[in-house]
Parts: structure tokens; C-alpha cells; sequence
């Protein structure tokens, strides 16, 4: 991790991710009579807990309204906000209700609706198989891609960030 | 895209997409009561709201009978005409009756019931992993496989066409 | 395809499949109630079409009891026989009951289960996928894995060698 | 295999299997009710078999509480525990109460969790795809990945070693 990377993870407070394709490999199972089914990674539970135990908050903002959003993000002890077309001015609303700053922000995402908010965040993320447009707005991108561990590599970044931080202090 | 692919795709009003193995990676999981289910991908619909925003007219022609087809279509908001056994024949109806020619359209397919509308149309298409017949009817290919992007892959190249066109004029 | 393959797929009159890594994957989702469901591909449907058109006959045994072995037949209009402990016993009955010999029958597994039906058979066969064992008892090795076309590609090339041979005549 | 390998493998008597990215490739599909499935592979039942038949014990220790583990489970004629918060000190309670020692025990698994187990058992082994923190507690890695037959391979690891034991007596 270089210098500038580090600064930027350990200044974090507020972890953002975006769900479809991010927590999932962006596909979804259609069943005959229309509702749909996800895949996701059993990984990730193990970064998400990680973070939550150094203190980091973590949201889901997710333009879909959809059944397995909540369900999935309920196993996982976390947050989720569902239909959002405005994703950035939901991010500024809940940035500022959480009592924090965009520049305390993470934001891991994978596709265009989510490079409003990524240009507004500290910390603009993207997994491994973005779509192509949202790689310039993104100062990390993961090894890993969508619903193969991204969040728990995302997680684990700014865990160890933080962890190295405050033994220099 | 060199010139005679751009100025194919400058005169398309109308796209035609197969479904299986187009909006899917041609892959069914066959429940136990027979019920079936297929893996779509999120990003197509950013790529088929591009192509309405552009005024291009969308539909889909279906061999199978099959409520997933409808299912992820409704979800799409694009319509679909399933259980055609002669595809061509339903393709000429379709043009005529939405009032172009068949010049003016464009199909994307991915196996070798595709051909007599492929061998119709002024832009004949199919995805990467198509089945070997196809691809010789065919004057674009798109990078991305069925059920992979495919569909926005080939909606963002008429997109993009036509949007450079409208700058020429 | 070299002259003794050939020869062999002329004589053939009954195909047999394994189900199980042959039409799918070799993958089970397993459901919580216990239920089971299985990936299937919607390209070996034009085979088996092909196959059944030049007069062969088509039939799949699997050890497995299933209803997913059942549906997916249904649907593709092939007889199943499941529950076969013994599958060499039960294919020699198959054999007879058709009229024809074993020397007339191809058989394509993919798994060690399957090894005492291909030794009986005049074209023994498998998929790209199988277990090790497999391979060294196979004539015929299909390119594609089993669920991704490898029922297709094998009845392509019986439909091939048949009509060859037909229009040798 | 080499001399120390062949060694460890003779002397187990217990094999002890994570489920989650073991029996699976780590994905869980989630449906909009918050029901679970999960892939797993049919090949995994001949190594299963052929590991009882030689006498091996075989035990399923799971984190997840979770009825897929149980329906996989009972579908193979294997004993699961789940909701192992600690899994290390409920591996000993089996291990005593198999009348066995740690070191007649192997374990399977892939992910951080399964490490204290991996440090008790005389054993340790992961399959290919195993989170990188636990590839260094392990004295085996399977050739495949966790859901694509790893449990088969190990099952006929320990197979083979156990009956070259027996041919030198």
C-alpha cells in the first residue's frame, strides 16, 4: 500500500457500497413467475465484521428496489438504503446524518450510477470488473471481482489501514 | 469502428435481440417441478435505457414459450414475442408493422435459428460465445458473451453511432 | 474425424447419456428444504432435434432419482430411466428391448460409474470434464464440457458421419 | 505423494470437513425471502463412499446454521454440526467422543476460521481456492477447488494411502 493510499484508508469512517455487482457478480436469476435471486459470497462476511469491529461504519445504497437486497444485507448485520436514482444526493444526506465528512467517506461501486459518488468521496473505490467507464474516478480497485470477496478485500484495506495507523500514534 | 460498420449502425431503428443466450449465458436451471429460472446480468439494462433515450425501438423474439422471458422482459420494459417457430417470418411482420424496413434493422443472435433473420437484416449480430454457424452471417460480433453485457455492449455501439451521426448533420 | 471414427459413429442406432456432468455441469444447487436444481444448456436442444430427425434413437439413464432428471427429459422430449445402481445391467436390457446390438450403441459419461456401460459399447464416449478415470475406456472425447453443449456437439457428430455415409451409398 | 505425506495420510481415522467453500464454491444464492441455496457438486458423493468404505469417519463442522447444510449433508449419508461459533473446542468434544486422537484427524477447509482447527489436527488441508491466510497452516492443498470435487480429491487422498498401508502389512 503506498503512502498517499494509506493516508487517504485511515481517514476513513463511513464505508458506501453499492450492491449489484458488487456484493454480487451482476448477474441475477430470473424465476419464471419474475422475482429474482443473487449470488453472494460467503467471503465477505469475514471483512464486513472486521470492519465493523475497528469501529467503521458501512451502508448499502442500492438503486434497485429489491426483495434480496434487504435480505442479504439483513444477514450481514448491515444497512441497506433501496431505490435510490439519486444515489449521490443520498450519499451527501446520509454522510451528513451519520455526522461526518465526504472526504471520511468510502465508496465501492462497479458501474455508471456510481461515479457520482464516487467523485464525491474520500475514498473512490471500484471491483475488479467494472464496467469500464468507472475506473478513472477510482483511487483503488480490487483484485477481486463482484460477489468473489471485492467487500471483504475492500474491508480488509482499510482494517489494516486503520490498524497501522494507530500504532504509530 | 471503421466506416461501413458506422454507417450500418447510423441507419438502425430497430433492434431485435434473441433471447436465450443473449439476455442469458444460454444456460437454464431446471427446478424439480420442471420450472426453470435463467441468469441475466444487470448491466444490460444501462445499455437498453441508452438505446430508448436515442428513440431506437426495442424487442425480442423468442423460440421458447417460457415465463422468464416475459418475467426479465417486464423487468427490462421491453417487449417480447415468444414461441416463434419461424423467427424470420415474425421478424418481417414486426418491421412492417412498425413501419420500417428490414435495412433499418438490426438482430442480435446466437445460434442457428438466428440465421434466416441474421441473413434479413441491414445489421446481422451475434454475441462472443455464439455457436460456430452463426458467425460467418454475421458483421459484428460483441466482445462480451451472452448474458455478460452483451446486450448493452451492442446497445452503446448504436448509441454511439447515432449520437456521432446527429453531431455530422 | 479420422476413418475408424467414422466407421464407428455409421453403425451407431441408440445414444445413451449419463445425465448427471453430461447435460449439466455436475453441479447441484441444493435448496433449504432439500430440494434440488440443475444447469442445463439451451444449445443441446438442437442436437438432440438433429439427432432424432436422422432416425436415432435417444435415451438417458442416471443413477440418480430425481424429479430434475425427469423434468429437464420431459422437456427436451428424451426417455429417462433413473435409479440405475447397476447401469452396464440395465443398458444391455435397453439394448435388447430396442432390437438392435450394443455395437450399434454410443454411450457419453463422464464420471467412474459409467465405466462398465462404455466398455460394453461400439462407441464409448465422454465429456471435455470427466473424472481422470474416465478418459483411457472413451473413443471420443467431446470438446465441450457437460452443460455447455457437450450432448449437442456429440449428436452433431453422429448426424454427421450419418449422413456421410448416406450419401456414400 | 511423498514419504511424510503417505504417513500423515495412513494414520486418519477422522476426516472432519468444513461446508461452506468446501461442499461449495463459497456463493450462496439468496432469494427475495432471505431463503439460501448453494452450489455443490455431484462428484463429491463417490469420494465420500469410497472414503467409508475403508473405514474413515467422516464429520461436517459448520459455522452457518443453516438448513442447506443439513439437506446437502443428509442427501450424502454424512453427520453435520452446525452454529460452531467455536469450532476448535467443538472439534476436541467429537474427536474424545469418537474415542480417537487429534492426531488420527484430518480437517478440510478454506477460510480463516478453520484455522484453529487446521493447528490442532494431524492433517491440515485446504482446497485450492482457500483464503490466503490459511494456505500456511496446511500441509495439503487440493488440486481442485471447494465445490468442483476438492472433497472427492481428499476423500481419495486418504483412500489410497489407507490401502497401500494395508498391501505393505
Amino acid at each position: 500500500m503506498n503512502n498517499e493510499l494509506q493516508q487517504r484508508c485511515r481517514g476513513i469512517n463511513l464505508v458506501v457500497f453499492d450492491f449489484d455487482g458488487v456484493f454480487t457478480d451482476n448477474r441475477v436469476l430470473t424465476l419464471e413467475d419474475g422475482r429474482e435471486a443473487v449470488f453472494c459470497s460467503r467471503a465477505d462476511g469475514f471483512g464486513l465484521a472486521a470492519a465493523r469491529e475497528v469501529g467503521l461504519k458501512l451502508l448499502v445504497l442500492s438503486k434497485e428496489v429489491n426483495p434480496v437486497v434487504g435480505a442479504r444485507c439483513r444477514k450481514l448485520g448491515i444497512e441497506s438504503i433501496q431505490g435510490c436514482d439519486d444515489k449521490a444526493h443520498r450519499l451527501r444526506q446520509e454522510v451528513e446524518s451519520h455526522g461526518i465528512t465526504l472526504a471520511e467517506t468510502a465508496y465501492l461501486g462497479n458501474d455508471i450510477n456510481d461515479i457520482p459518488c464516487l467523485e464525491l468521496v474520500g475514498l473512490p473505490a471500484c471491483v475488479a470488473d467494472s464496467w469500464p467507464e468507472v475506473f478513472p474516478h477510482c483511487h483503488y480497485v480490487t483484485e477481486r471481482r463482484g460477489g468473489e470477496g471485492a467487500v471483504r478485500e475492500f474491508c480488509e484495506l482499510l482494517v489494516t489501514a486503520r490498524r497501522q495507523g494507530l500504532r504509530r500514534e
